[in-house]
């Protein structure tokens, strides 16, 4: 059973009122939950932990890293990142949701500010599936509609994606590259954009749904570790 | 399980007698053995059957099909191309193998002639591999060496693959794109190149692993049938 | 100077009464004017013309095409579209536009049905830059909007493209990849979504430019033509 | 004209006999020449300038940076590194070659560890063509043939190219993914393999056109520069 870690940065569910009613054990547990009926062995760490909760061996035991950050990235220690970085590139999956796209870890990844736009004003979003034949997008309808988020707005400074899954319709006006994969090494990643911790996005069952295919999608078997550096002898007679 | 329908035009093992001796029953036999054995559902068509052994039936009941052609793409008939065409836009896999790349179904699906360089000259054929994430890796070390094969070179009037899986070496100065993916609607398509006729090419397991590898691949869970044509009313009121 | 010709169905200004008031000479002649501002040298070509207005020599003298049809396609005949093709191929850049979506030349090239979601309802348009490193997108700002246009949603049953430089937002509540690059053979490809008949759009001067920046970027400087077909010597010894 | 800055690291060609010898004034004054044939308007930057030669005023003045490093990769101060960085999300265009992609700014625009396999042996390198519409490709052959180099193989731990354009046949029996685009933000980034600096690589004019090539298509307009943050009011009424 693919093992999967879900770290959240877990501070406005402590204080924020809103946050705090929505997801009163975390934006984690309500995620966890919701991928074990997904047949996914579920295990959580926080930024507040010792080693905000990943610890090499941690690490070592995580399939898939789900990532939730948003007020608190720069506390998250770059001999962290790195260890996270590493086990990417070794071939563990990485989903990056909402805010998680100014973490150290993305912008790491990413290669760019991952910069965007961003408006708090309860809009209406609705994702539209444009690669109807990928995995991630198995047994949702023509799109997932939320009755409100926060909007995110293009540009998105991100290299453009391996696979664009969904965009997002919004309300006020704009649209956003919001389902995008990656391959970094031998490291499948997703962003999935949705889940301001003021809405009650991650009790959506198809938001539910997304993330777990992305989990499985990301954790498929993988060629051989590849080797680097320098090889003397040729595999050919010169 | 995942039910496989392998093509086969079938003429060479019928009438070069090298052919015959490698490929007794047929390369499409050698290749359902060898599927059979990572747990894939395989059954067989070819050429000179009735309806080319492809009927609608047949390809309802049909995950993935594996395409082997060589002589005779003129005679596969157009109308059994387009039913084809019709099931991989719905989600059928399509695995292209080797001269398969200048079937009629295979330019249908990219849009360009296909067109190649070849050479028969028993030459070393290396496939290294360049994207050691992907899934039709799984298994495969950093390459796969074959002693003699057919030369395919560059350029091969493809579009850009989606991903390109597996990057050939020759003994005789050429390169080749030689394991490349592509979606069309919902279906997941890949080329992979070795396997003429005259090779005990599938007879090699690495080989094999490649194409039961691609078969799963092509058959991961889709997202629901697109909808397409006339939507008079909004989802928003204007 | 570049040479464009810009081929029109040229039926709906002949017939309907808004698309005669907004393009009394033809849709092709307001995009002929606007790119000659661009510094680029224009001729037209209409479906009822002789041989379309596309004879071989009409082709070989042209670096790029722009396609609009719309109710006609199917008059479009066989051999001039394979003429076209060809051309493509050896590089002609080729630009279609709006409801050419549905052109023979168009399928043929993308492989794919080309079918989309489509309304009439006089909706505001927007389309994003998503890829402002694109020359496709020079001097545009952020967005062009259009306060009216008729509606095209996803699914959009293309290829993904190897580009994607615009996504419409659509006022009744869809998106759309609206401006898509491809490249078949040496031929670049855009796609430009907006120019419904019975609206001004090809009178919007950031249409046209971006029209025009197309034009220049599908005409770039080229490798060689690629040979193909059977090299009996190889580079090396074997 | 195109403002082309060279930067190169200019320690080998101070100390090693054979570089001194192929390029007595440094790498970069060779490859300054050849661009200025191509009519572009160069000026060079080395390490042990001042600042590396890349004050702010020289990077504003630059509209595609060149670069080649190799053993003092770690004597780039972070602060330049951050400078060239800013200036490439703004679309400054970025030529990395050789073993520039050990460089820290290659590896933190591509987000991996850019390693790869490489063997000195004085072997043959092809470098095929493989994406001829390419305008990085103009006024070359199928190939271009380099009598000795160095090898560099895969797997290359760089992100899938946005779009491949050579691939390089080695005598010893590897491939590589040789020559490769990118965007990051608004710039866009060419690496390109051959230049040891040993051989007479860059007195190879085929080289110079491809670098020239690759300048000018780096140096194509742009879009408006995007903006990001907070947009209070939306475009449309809520």
């Amino acid at each position: 059973m693919t093992k999967v870690t879900i770290w959240n940065e877990y501070r406005h569910e402590l204080t924020n009122p809103t946050a705090a009613s929505i997801y009163p054990q975390g934006i984690h547990q309500v995620i966890a939950s919701g991928l074990q009926a997904h047949e996914l062995s579920t295990s959580t760490a926080t930024l507040d932990e010792a080693e905000h909760g990943l610890t090499e061996e941690v690490l070592q035991n995580t399939d898939v890293l789900i990532w939730w950050g948003h007020m608190a990235h720069d506390e998250v220690r770059d001999e962290i990142v790195e260890l996270v970085y590493t086990r990417v590139l070794e071939g563990m999956g990485l989903i990056v949701l909402h805010s998680g796209h100014y973490s150290k870890i993305f912008k790491k990844l990413m290669g760019t500010t991952c910069a965007l736009k961003w408006r708090e004003a309860d809009e209406k979003e609705r994702l539209w599936v444009v690669d109807p034949a990928h995995p991630i997008a198995a047994g949702i309808g023509e799109f997932i509609e939320l009755e409100q988020e926060e909007m995110y707005g293009e540009h998105f400074d991100i290299p453009a994606p391996d696979e664009l899954v969904f965009v997002s319709w919004f309300q006020g006006g704009e649209i956003f590259r919001s389902g995008c994969t990656y391959k970094r090494g031998q490291g499948n990643i997703f962003y999935f954009r949705p889940g301001h911790e003021t809405y009650p996005t991650y009790h959506n069952q198809d938001v539910i749904r997304v993330i777990a295919n992305a989990v499985k999608w990301s954790a498929a078997g993988k060629g051989a570790a590849p080797k680097y550096g320098h090889v003397p002898v040729p595999l050919e007679t010169l």
